[in-house]
């Protein structure tokens, strides 16, 4: 459990790292809300684009924004302080910590992915060694759903209900012009959001709907099977909706997208997947090499979309996700006003019949640049998602469209 | 003006065709419902992917479809009974009246594109011809906006909304994560889709938000100025969002994507443009190879979406679009029903401050495989849309989420 210390008091410092999502305002909203309602904090500071700002002493004075415009912030997608890709190392968090100490800063708001957590961690730790009072704490977010002690992060079930709207849009697309359709998800490690289209079967009211095979980072690609499985469910239906992780990977565990595509690579040495159309088209040009079109049915159609970065900007997020979003952020501020030195705020589900969160904290140690995968139970086969995933999944998402056919 | 006749009666048939968008089903329903109310008409049919259903025999009877199931499958994208994209020569249309004649269809109702008022066209002159009373009325439809004699055609401003909210949303997470960021729009020969990303502007808070460069197939494309264009806006912003539409063509009048990309052709011989990523990451490329990062701004970031078949498909369409789509197609009805023997709807701008509607017809040959561009009054410069544009739009893509910036 995280040390306990004195209760905040002082300067306050926020940032935003990592992928923006639709719900990290709400976050970034909460924590200044929560801070306004707090007497013992003097000066309220924002990160402009996360630490790097900060080393640059680029901030920005939150202390006395009115409500009306928080408000707005709040329903605003992406990061309204702009985020940061930069992952520091011992040397950059010195910078860090000597800013901080610049600032007075007593306490330290970092909202982001496990990056983000690991920043936390080594600032605080910085600060601990120099005898420095700084509370430390991590509000989660992340689309990819992968920090470790959560049920879920926040910005994953808006995501995750754009892509389930996506593909029950688009499945009801595919059964208007039949053919191949493949559609790319993000998800670097983990399958959570690929696995969200499977809710699309629920909604496009159509008993053969779509996505008909699902593709996750945690289950071995390989090509061969993926041309048989498309070329089975073709000839069953006469179309074929394909869900995509972004990041599935070989059967000698690299990333698919390596093998054929010598992308750039970000700040943290990692291989860009998104913002680019090329595994989707790779498997669209397979498809169209080796799957048989129905006998007297002319070309086969295959098409490839990639969602890209509307997956996680996307305006209107799952009501459920914004109203979590912004309880962790105030939860963050109420720990630090009770002493709590450092931790990574945590959401997990209360036990009983109908869904309900639970805040709580846990050690920085234990999501600071670790990845949550997919649990087995959630994984069905080869290529699909099993009933109790969609359990999981359903109260995240809300409700949605409801459509027809005939 | 289409030739007067005698009023419906007997059995009627409808079809949809081309690609699909999100209010097709609208149309669908408004005929449906017209026919309901509409005692000479008997049996209402139809057909299954359009005439190519239809030719084969392949037809549904709508005939007793209740209201509660018609106003699901309205609320649905996508059409609903199938669409194609054959584009029939006389020998088909000589088909397709054959079967008319075997079904004792008297009223015909095809929505679609320029493509299939021609096929309305077709089918009418060859029954005039072989003396067959039949009523050829045609829906218009298409996300492009490119059909002539119509202010503008249902589904546009439903794919004009999906697309100002995306260049909204994609905005704030570029200003996020500052870099290059390209976004394909679709619209084969059109600029209206591509040139709705600039109501983004309005919406998203950020005086400086994007997008900043405008590319329309009505204006050429010169690689060289496109460089210069992003490095100018780059320069002064230190990011830069793009829209280009996916039917950009060089100086010599050739798609841009030709050029790059051997692709796949349809039913009518035009080459794919929508289904790839191979424009936008082409673009990308050219990008990373001759914009100059700023001096010691490190590697410069650039990502390029294809917003792809969601743009047409995405089941939260304008209301002003349902409605109009729905009318359109009671239109039809009410236009067969009052002795109109062809034609193809229209919806113009009814003079006056307030927007309004006005329903109309024109003769088939007038609409039939001609196509609309942007009027010039609407574009400004090589990489913008006019105030006047902007005018046009607001009205029909209906209220959008307010955000806010830090």
């Amino acid at each position: 459990m995280p040390k306990s210390a004195k209760p905040a008091k002082g300067n306050a410092i926020i940032g935003q790292s990592g992928g923006p999502t639709a719900v990290i305002n709400q976050s970034l909203v909460g924590v200044v809300q929560a801070l306004h309602d707090f007497p013992a904090i003097r000066k309220i500071y924002g990160m402009r684009h996360g630490v790097n700002g900060l080393t640059r002493g680029d901030v920005v004075d939150l202390t006395k924004v009115k409500d009306k415009k928080l408000e707005l912030v709040a329903a605003s997608p992406s990061a309204a302080l702009g985020s940061s890709r930069d992952k520091p190392d011992a040397e950059y968090c010195a910078k860090i910590l000597e800013q901080c100490k610049a600032l007075d800063i007593r306490s330290f708001f970092y909202i982001g992915g496990n990056d983000s957590s690991d920043t936390a961690r080594i600032v605080g730790e910085l600060a601990d060694a120099s005898g420095y009072e700084m509370h430390c704490l991590h509000v989660p977010k992340t689309v990819d759903n992968d920090l470790m002690g959560n049920d879920h992060t926040p910005g994953f079930p808006s995501a995750a209900r754009f892509v389930a709207t996506a593909f029950m849009a688009d499945s009801l697309d595919n059964r208007s012009l039949p053919g191949v359709k493949i559609n790319v998800v993000m998800g670097r490690n983990a399958g959570f959001l690929t696995g969200a289209s499977a809710l699309a079967r629920e909604l496009n009211g159509d008993p053969d709907g779509g996505p008909h095979l699902i593709y996750l980072p945690e289950v071995p690609f390989d090509t061969d099977k993926f041309v048989a499985d498309v070329q089975a469910v073709y000839d069953r239906l006469g179309r074929c909706q394909v869900a995509v992780s972004e990041g599935v990977q070989t059967l000698a565990g690299t990333p698919l997208l390596t093998t054929l595509f010598a992308g750039q690579t970000d700040a943290h040495g990692n291989v860009q997947l998104s913002g680019t159309g090329a595994l989707g088209d790779a498997l669209a040009e397979l498809v169209k090499a080796r799957v048989q079109p129905r006998s007297g049915g002319g070309k086969l159609r295959v098409r490839a979309d990639t969602f890209g970065y509307l997956q996680r900007s996307w305006p209107y997020p799952s009501p459920i996700d914004a109203k979590e979003a912004r309880a962790a952020g105030k939860h963050a501020v109420k720990l630090a006003a009770k002493g709590t030195h450092s931790g990574s705020v945590t959401i997990n589900r209360a036990k009983g019949k109908t869904y309900k969160a639970e805040l709580g904290v846990q050690d920085l140690k234990n999501v600071a640049a670790k990845t949550r995968h997919m649990p087995a139970e959630y994984i069905e086969g080869t290529t699909g998602v099993s009933k109790a995933f969609l359990e999981y999944l359903r109260p995240l998402v809300g409700g949605m469209a409801e459509v027809g056919v005939l």
